[in-house]
């Protein structure tokens, strides 16, 4: 009997991607104090990457109310890492149809920010396919995330995934929007994004913890070949959060890694933002991602005075499925 | 592409043992509402098996406060149970070295109970035999439910298990105690059981819930063979708790299983629960899963004025290691 999970692959990353998919809870208002307490946090644990935040220019949101993790305009990721002069590379994502990404984006050299994430729904690959291209020519390391696969039918998959290993995208993420995918079909689609970028990009995953399985997932697809890894600070995620960094980084054996300094964040900063935000999987988080849905009637339902009322909601889903 | 998860396996059982092991958190005094209430949801779900708690002689425990799951009197069992005219079979704890079981287990003729469980670890293997004989003989289905197999040297297990495969067990159960253990570890562990069973018997999983991989392990022991799950409502267990009920639930595709009486359930007795009792994975159980240690110490640091301090338990843990 032998042990391999006790030995370390060097190619895996680790992405944390609190603040950028935190934001979606508090519409990106984090305060400059914890924003910079997790990149120091990023840095002292040997994380290889921090996405910031999404990149968008203020003039698309100018009826909305949002902070400044929804832009991330230079001066303002500037306020939490001057010039960046350590190993942690810093990324913002990108949302196809939510940016106007030739003028949002400037060239790299003019950026502290490493590398763009381009974030697609499947019916917007071919702007995806532009957008990448931009990035990529900017000078920027890229990848393409196309959301909610759960969703997508295979031959569609299969197309869209033709043309993203055809693009300039650095890697491909399978992106477990609903947090809906069991151990299975994680493993079935590694392989298929493996396949189809035959061995010329990284795999991603990003995982949503509905079923309490992102952080099994995770691991389920470093197993079939996924280097680079999604993670959060205490889980901290859209709806039931993402695979948490508490978790992975205690998993991974690269000596590289520490867990300590994620252990001080935690204490220090996020126990009492749980008095403030709520996230991670509960009961109605547990029937969207059983019924493969958007979370958003979940979120909903959380937020709701009847958020305990599990019944009905599971009426309602099922009834809509 | 297939997706055998679509199906189901007409052998698995599922196992309720939200009183037996949540009792480790209360001294086993859950008040007879709340036990027929999960006896009355396992009855609507389709669950195979609900263990109701230990079986002992209250001489034993003399000098203890312990609530009546403690010792699963005739009467105490009766009371919520009557005859139990009902397809769910009823299962009871025996701890090797914790009871008189030669006159603490009447024969089965004498009992509503259908099930021994002899748990113990792997120095008491010699008087587990006795005890699956004496079970046996008296007319019960019987596992045993080799505890802490995560500490166990591979020799030391490799014996054990000759000894089980020998007995008159029906069932051996892969239990995860300290909550440590991979998807990977899960699988060998599972084919190792298997092998040494030959087929003749069922093999079981126990998984506890310390690194989110309690639903995650039990659907990894069911993909290489084990047929008979463990769950309790809401995760209630030890610690980080157990598979919860109502992922596994969800996740099975055998229709016999309704999730709906489990979701009420919840909604009625465990979001009251929740504020009387501490369970579920945190910050500590992580730390003592990470480190295959006894949960033990996360559980004094949960209830205690410290329970947020996770830096200074991990420098605990690790000092000890």
């Amino acid at each position: 009997m032998k042990a391999p999970w006790i030995t370390y692959r060097p190619e895996i990353k680790v992405m944390d991607c609190t603040i950028r998919d935190g934001g979606l809870i508090n519409e990106h208002a984090f305060d400059d104090t914890l924003v910079k307490a997790v990149y120091d946090t990023c840095v002292a644990a040997g994380v290889d990457y921090m996405e910031i935040g999404y990149r968008a220019s203020r003039k698309m949101f100018a009826g909305l109310k949002a902070g400044d993790w929804r832009f991330c305009e230079e001066d303002a990721v500037r306020r939490i890492v001057g010039d960046n002069p350590t190993p942690l590379k810093l990324s913002v994502m990108a949302d196809a149809g939510k940016c106007d990404w030739r003028n949002d984006i400037p060239k790299k050299s003019d950026s502290v920010i490493d590398m763009v994430r381009v974030a697609c729904y499947v019916h917007q690959i071919p702007e995806a396919m532009d957008m990448i291209k931009d990035a990529k020519d900017k000078g920027y390391e890229v990848s393409c995330n196309l959301m909610a696969v759960s969703t997508i039918p295979e031959p569609d998959l299969d197309q869209a995934l033709e043309a993203m290993a055809a693009s300039d995208a650095d890697v491909l993420c399978v992106v477990d929007s609903n947090g809906s995918l069991y151990a299975e079909q994680i493993e079935l689609l590694v392989k298929k994004y493996l396949g189809a970028a035959q061995c010329k990009k990284q795999i991603g995953i990003h995982a949503h913890n509905n079923l309490q399985l992102a952080f099994a997932n995770t691991i389920e697809a470093i197993i079939h070949g996924a280097n680079r890894l999604d993670a959060t600070m205490a889980g901290l995620g859209r709806g039931a959060g993402n695979c948490p960094m508490e978790l992975l980084l205690g998993f991974l054996r690269n000596p590289k890694f520490k867990l300590r300094p994620v252990l001080q964040l935690l204490q220090d900063d996020f126990v009492p933002l749980r008095e403030k935000m709520d996230w991670g999987p509960s009961v109605p988080y547990n029937i969207s991602g059983q019924l493969n849905q958007h979370p958003r009637a979940a979120i909903a339902q959380r937020s709701g005075a009847n958020k305990d009322r599990y019944v009905d909601f599971y009426d309602k889903c099922i009834s809509e499925g």
